[in-house]
């Protein structure tokens, strides 16, 4: 394979489009059995004859494989990550051989819980096994296994993406240079979990859901889904940054729900968030990622917390946001200092914005200017 | 009307029990008509021959009208500001004829969407009219009157409470003496409008809720009201009191739903606090309650903020709690710096406590010693 360099005008990367892979079975850390596992992935430039040149891109709760990419008519805003993703960017594809997969569990290509069980020909719905933040891990080895990588030269993500991040530095401790962890830490704190509950809750509450088994039934849980999506939503900006987004606004789209006292602003954002989640994400997946969010934690099965960080060899910068709530940027800088105290070689740095959680995916200058220097050094 | 007086041990004040007064019809500010309105009140002490003795205590969302009480079999904690009100208590029960009486669109005796609508002889459910944090207001400054209150010494109370008494105090200002809005200000912001919202798409979705006609159905949306409940708690706590009070630890209490993945305590605790909840409160009621408190905007139907602050003849003192983030204290503080600089006698004051939103019915001594010197002054 030859390294791929910029061609006359062209500042496109090699991108091949969707792929998938098989992993072959898998046994998730907590219990059960996937016969087969496929990973739907994508790529952007190319793998040197190093193999070492690869940087992986980890997607957040919602996301999917679709990190880079100019906007089109699936994706009207591009890629997920495109501001940091391509030539002279952060994550540079005249250097680098990017992939984004798809996570394990989810629902936009990779093996999940809408996913058929090739044993029963039906979908797993809540018949699939729990996984965790460490079996995307494991399943993201396989793919790059398999696709000729040798070793990261940084893994990179926000959130479920950046707890990923960390999980990557701490089980593959040699296959790791670097580590981007941002708007996330060590664990979810209560009122991350509290939150994820009550999404969790909507959906399984909704009769719709039929525990479960609403595929082909031409029902789903689609109240319950925006419901969790509102919930979700919440915790993605901050109080200060929806002041000035809504305030106490009245709402100028048209109604979704039935009015009751009028509709401000903030609510009409809300559901119109829930009503887009719904067309494109599948209910039990939702509770799956959630569930593997919450139970993430960098010290389980080792002894401590330290343990877990004192295995790490990448270089570790984690990112926290000044207005996060969800991974609250003292959370994200404690961890920093854990690891750092556990021996790793990890940094801390901040996002200032009022955009919350969501800041990874929107404070680009910020972005790149604590990215950029990380990665390329 | 002879005034309270301690008799030898007793430190019981007159406690006439629960009771109910027809205040006639009414006519909601936002439209509609109620023929028929009646308030559930309670009392202790007495109102002594000035009629100017009288303090009017104002309950939280799902509060009611039993503000004072030991505890016994209907209310295991008692009163639920019982640590406020009696003998030589912040609210003395010796010097002051004490009211609290079930707000208007409660479910706790007062006329609500539980009651039957005298003019088709179902219950109103969603027929019963928008009401206001104004309205409330009003329809208790008719039982006052009935009751022969000639003036409020003081009117107390928190978050939705809180509102009612500011907008006391702007509403009838010659009518209050002093006013001690805690955790509540003139204008919830978008964070709070947002997880209320939530918790109304989680009850109006449960197809239990049968557009508010369940009464006498058999079937209630009781799934629907335990996640806005859980909702609604989120925002009644902080963060670090969370993490203090249930961290990650595992639930110890029996599963209320099926096990997904584990437990942890804080599910659990919103688990129970939803199933309460529903034992005891009507989800419509839930619906008018939030949405009052949502629209609550005390520059309402004047110029300005200040406009409204300007026409406040009472002491005002704004309680804000630290770790508040429905209300937060800042957004606490600003509001009574706003009515400073309109011309009412304002002060601010703050608890410093973990506790959150909640703080109001849990920090006691801090309460105490904030609210006993202004309501004795």
């Amino acid at each position: 394979m030859t390294p791929y360099r910029r061609a006359g005008a062209s500042r496109s990367p090699a991108h091949p489009g969707r792929q998938s892979l098989s992993i072959g079975p898998f046994e998730p850390e907590l219990g059960g059995y996937l016969p087969e596992v496929s990973l739907t992935y994508e790529t952007w430039g190319e793998l040197d004859e190093t193999q070492e040149n690869a940087v992986l891109i980890v997607h957040a709760l919602t996301g999917d494989s679709h990190a880079a990419g100019a906007p089109d008519e699936k994706y009207r805003r591009g890629g997920w990550w495109d501001p940091m993703i391509g030539p002279g960017r952060p994550v540079d594809t005249d250097k680098y051989f990017v992939i984004c997969s798809n996570v394990l569990g989810g629902c936009s290509g990779s093996t999940g819980p809408a996913s058929e069980d090739p044993e029963t020909g039906y979908p797993y719905a809540m018949r699939f096994p729990v996984v965790t933040i460490r079996d995307m891990v494991r399943a993201q080895k396989r793919l790059l296994d398999r696709l000729g990588v040798r070793r990261l030269a940084a893994v990179a993500g926000g959130s479920i993406g950046g707890q990923q991040a960390l999980e990557w530095a701490v089980e593959f401790p040699d296959f790791v240079r670097k580590a981007a962890v941002v708007a996330a830490n060590g664990a979810l704190g209560p009122q991350g979990l509290g939150m994820s509950e009550i999404g969790r809750r909507a959906i399984m509450a909704d009769p719709d859901w039929q525990y479960g088994d609403y595929y082909g039934t031409g029902r789903r849980p689609d109240a319950g889904l925006a419901i969790a999506r509102m919930a979700g939503m919440m915790t993605y900006q901050s109080a200060p940054g929806q002041w000035e987004r809504f305030g106490r606004r009245p709402a100028t789209r048209p109604a979704l729900y039935p009015e009751f006292g009028g509709r401000f602003e903030i609510e009409s954002y809300l559901h119109y968030q829930g009503r887009d989640l719904v067309n494109r994400f599948d209910a039990n997946s939702y509770l799956y990622l959630t569930r593997a969010m919450d139970l993430y934690d960098v010290g389980a099965g080792y002894a401590s917390h330290e343990e877990a960080y004192s295995r790490i060899r990448a270089e570790v910068l984690f990112v926290g946001i000044s207005s996060d709530w969800l991974f609250p940027a003292s959370e994200v800088r404690a961890a920093a200092e854990q690891a750092k105290e556990a021996g790793a070689d990890a940094a801390y740095a901040e996002i200032e914005s009022m955009n919350g959680h969501d800041s990874f995916l929107k404070d680009w200058d910020q972005m790149r200017s604590i990215l950029g220097p990380f990665l390329s050094a």
